[in-house]
């Protein structure tokens, strides 16, 4: 007894995952069968989709095989029963789940600075801190919880949107545009970490609020936090974003153009390509795939290149980089990209950003 | 042999789309078995789905039992084989087909004009007349043009539109928001007999060639003819209307509200109700839904109640009493309302109607 291992943030995160059945069918971290099934197949050993591997990678094995888990306040978390250890063969993990293996790519970098040792066994996570961890969101954290909001609402159909940037007008358009052939949104955003640069979760929480206040039907949406991290790794994490948010009561799921890419270390509709790799049936979920989305002058809407045939002078599109400089300047983005109501949110953002110098 | 009988308009788009394959499986007129069939369940004696009974009704029977149909000129275009003859019982087709023997219902005034004798038999057309018949339209009328058509773009998927109106900027949202998610879209106007006061088909045709030219994607819409007559039977005709649009080559179809309706007989929305009767496999084509469509002003954008939590008086809808009398006083509906390009065409229709002394 008395061997303890400490979990960092995004390890807590695993733990909050797998113990509240997000990861179903995984109860626990993955054994290196597993592991090397899904880096070869995309699929566990009985061949159910999968397509990244859930490691606890440390340093080295703990003393016993009944490990608590404690965070960083030393407080125990959780247990697991380590039934065996192994060296993760990193350079495979990433040329499979990354498609790289380029220390640039924040999933690869995540993944180097790992421990070396990948421990692998059921997990038990303390219910006193489930509850604590999940409140610090505010919302529906868990699987059971949104299930229970669900069918509080008599949905049958509810398609997932997963994101971790404000939405705009492009967005809201796609989510409408599904919400014509379902009965609900479960508007999701990822509240785990990011990367340096996103916009932090609670202000993205207050312009998710604004939206659908302000511009949804009221009983049509559920706003939930997933606390899980971005692995920005591309098709491979659509898959696995898509399987998570079955098990968090889902019919359909959004993909949009270049879903949990980075950089340009995939092509543009790589995540809904991989989608042909399964059947719908074996997801459990149904992908919704969107083209590119932009507010078109001559058509006087938004539009994709599927429905729009005006030349490219008729159309807004700005990227993130140039609306951060336009709220970085304290300009709003026109309303043909962003709802006034979210835009001034974030300019009180970038303007509190300023104050304290932080402007990219 | 010399036993001949004339055909009605109706009775010749019956014939040409019989005899063509848009009404497959059905090679023929209707006999009195398959006929109660299809007025009872819904399908025919088979079990495989279709909701309105193709017959031929005439005063008597002819002298003999190969019949030489023809047209109004006295010219032959096609051979009956009279297999059986009976009384229609026009109440109870009335009754299932329209939902009312109401006489002030077009389908039920139409049946009750027609003659008392069903003839039955399997059908033949003369090829030189099926080429002139379709030649009438000007646009690929038969499903084996629209087929040829569909391979040549490619489409993997294809969702119809059926209409009898000029297309305003609610049917071109909806029938946009079908093409994010199919490879093309089949705009196949009804040009067989409407009833009076409809905009006649050529000047709907070139509201649609306007609509199609500057507002959709070329490579994505084919244009066609369904040289079939209205019944208006409301749900009835909206699986009559899904199971020819398959045989045309279709994988969808949009059922909006109150399809194929008149007056008040049905509900607005029983024509997507009576789809839970059949599963998509048995029809061979899948449903898109929609809801009533209109722009807001505070969406800034086309909108539904499934999207729109603003109160009605941010929205624009106008009936189609509405929108003929602005064009009758040469008006132009607003640009949130139809495409400029679309409402000149409507509004010089009008203004020659004004001129010959006729708007309703």
């Amino acid at each position: 007894m008395g061997a303890k291992l400490l979990l960092d943030r995004k390890q807590q995160s695993d733990l909050f995952l797998l113990s509240q059945g997000a990861f179903a069918p995984l109860s626990g971290f993955q054994d290196s069968d597993a592991v090397n099934a899904v880096l070869d197949a995309g699929r566990l050993p009985d061949g159910q989709p999968w397509s990244i591997p859930i490691v606890l990678l440390a340093d080295e094995r703990p003393a016993a095989d009944r490990v608590v888990l404690v965070d960083e306040s030393g407080e125990a978390i959780g247990r697991l029963d380590v039934r065996s250890a192994y060296a993760l063969d990193k350079q495979r993990y990433a040329s499979a789940v990354f498609r790289t293996t380029d220390v640039k790519h924040p999933g690869v970098a995540w993944l180097l600075s790992a421990g070396k040792l990948a421990l692998a066994g059921p997990v038990e996570a303390d219910p006193e801190w489930v509850a604590r961890y999940a409140l610090e969101f505010d919302l529906p954290a868990s699987p059971a919880e949104t299930h229970a909001e669900i069918a509080a609402r008599g949905w049958r159909t509810v398609v997932g949107f997963q994101t971790r940037n404000p939405i705009h007008r492009a967005h809201e358009f796609l989510i409408k545009i599904a919400l014509e052939s379902v009965d609900g949104l479960l508007l999701q955003p990822l509240v785990g970490e990011t990367k340096p640069g996103d916009v932090p979760a609670e202000v993205r929480l207050d312009c998710y609020r604004a939206l659908l206040d302000n511009y949804f039907v009221a009983g049509r949406t559920l706003l939930a936090a997933l606390p899980a991290w971005m692995r920005y790794a591309g098709p491979r994490e659509a898959i696995f974003h898509a399987l998570v948010r079955r098990n968090y009561g889902c019919t359909h799921f959004i993909v949009g153009r270049d879903h949990a890419g980075v950089g340009s270390y995939y092509g543009p509709f790589d995540a809904q390509q991989i989608f042909s790799d399964y059947r719908d049936e074996e997801l459990g979920i149904q992908p919704v795939f969107f083209d590119r989305v932009f507010y078109c002058r001559r058509c006087a809407s938004m539009a994709t290149p599927k429905t729009c045939p005006h030349p490219s002078d008729f159309h807004l599109e700005l990227s993130g980089t140039q609306v951060r400089q336009m709220l970085g300047r304290g300009e709003l983005p026109p309303p043909e990209f962003s709802r006034p109501e979210v835009a001034e949110i974030l300019a009180r953002h970038y303007a509190a950003l300023e104050l304290a110098g932080g402007v990219a």
